[in-house]
């Protein structure tokens, strides 16, 4: 057993990990080199993880200490371990890397959850499939179908909204340059996150942004490849 | 005089220095410390800067070195004086500082010319105002004036683009963090394209960014503050 810990979003079959919040933390825990077991973890057992005082996973237990949120985790992992390699280009550069991690969290996460939240349930436990409609329906004001309704033609949106990562891409393989970052972690997750739980493909073949994901798919031994899902290009 | 001259749009007034490109070029030399002269460049005068060998600015001539491109300036300044402080939170903060970089190119220069486009020819000689109009027209497949009419509803699509830049702006006075970086100029320098050429007012005067846009305008003793021009917020 190692002192970490890592509470995992889960389906109703425990190997399928799908939030995009863990797989950043996942990855980021991978770039560091950290030992961790993961605990798979249902979205309605509150209960659970209440002991990090909040409700939602990536929860960390990392020896004495309790992280949630991934973007704190990923912070508190640079500063804990600051012998292995960075996880934002050093330490000046984590500021340009948080305005990466809030251009993903309002803008991609904002076309992906259109064109993959009816999926989700069907991969959920029964209990987790209701707690998950009532909440998001509730959120989006409509049925899971009917936001995903359009996701043919949407998905286009979420193609043009990948532009800044196309041109990035055109200077080096990852994000963070010749090896990959947190930035490149942030940007993956929501990719990652629908490869897992919907058979509706994100990108196209012929995207250099899908030539980086199968990258990142193969980083760390395949850690991502490894998790059970669809693809993400078509 | 400086070894160092910055070929620099100019409108006609010639203290009236507008090209987003230019700005992001005097901040950085500014960050850098670089002394340097700016002679006043007309866009149609095309022979003027042919020994740059393209038709564009920034053209930085720094001693024997001739330069255009704003991003790769930034670069060469970075490599070729390292002992000043770094544009990118060092060498490896780079490439997420890039990714910023494609990200305003792409999406925030979109919009912004959307909203300022049709008050640029007025502040321009006659050549350039003819000039700007017919090659501008041409790329749009539309007038000026049909590209900016609905301009009083497209800034809310601005105002929407900037939210990634808002919410970093929650953890640090600066893209860059506690002081600005090449970031902070990129992101700023669409803003100051506005001011100096359009009474148009992008944002809100409750809106952070608009306090960060501020303290962008009072960096290096007001600067771009100096800078003939209107108000970006309103």
């Amino acid at each position: 057993m190692s002192s970490r810990t890592l509470y995992d979003l889960a389906g109703a079959d425990a190997a399928r990990r799908f939030s995009p919040f863990c797989w950043r933390t996942r990855l980021a825990l991978a770039h560091k080199g950290l030992d961790h077991q993961t605990v798979p973890w249902h979205m309605s057992d509150k209960d659970a993880i209440a002991f990090s005082g909040q409700g939602k996973v990536p929860v960390l237990v990392d020896g004495e200490q309790v992280l949630s949120d991934s973007w704190k985790i990923a912070l508190y992992l640079e500063a804990t371990y600051p012998d292995a390699p960075s996880l934002f280009g050093g330490e000046a550069g984590m500021p340009a890397v948080r305005f990466i991690n809030a251009w993903a969290d309002t803008v991609l996460m904002a076309e992906v959850v259109k064109l993959v939240m009816v999926d989700i349930p069907g991969h959920m436990t029964e209990a987790d499939a209701a707690y998950f409609r009532s909440t998001r329906e509730a959120r989006f004001g409509a049925t899971l179908e009917s936001v995903c309704a359009n996701r043919e033609q949407d998905v286009e949106r979420l193609r043009q909204a990948l532009l800044p990562v196309r041109l990035a891409l055109r200077s080096a393989p990852f994000l963070g340059g010749d090896t990959p970052h947190y930035a490149d972690y942030i940007v993956f997750s929501p990719l990652q996150w629908a490869r897992c739980i919907s058979n509706f493909p994100l990108l196209k073949a012929d995207d250099p942004v899908a030539d980086w994901a199968e990258r990142m798919l193969a980083a760390f031994d395949g850690l991502a490849a490894k998790a059970p899902g669809y693809k993400i290009a078509a």
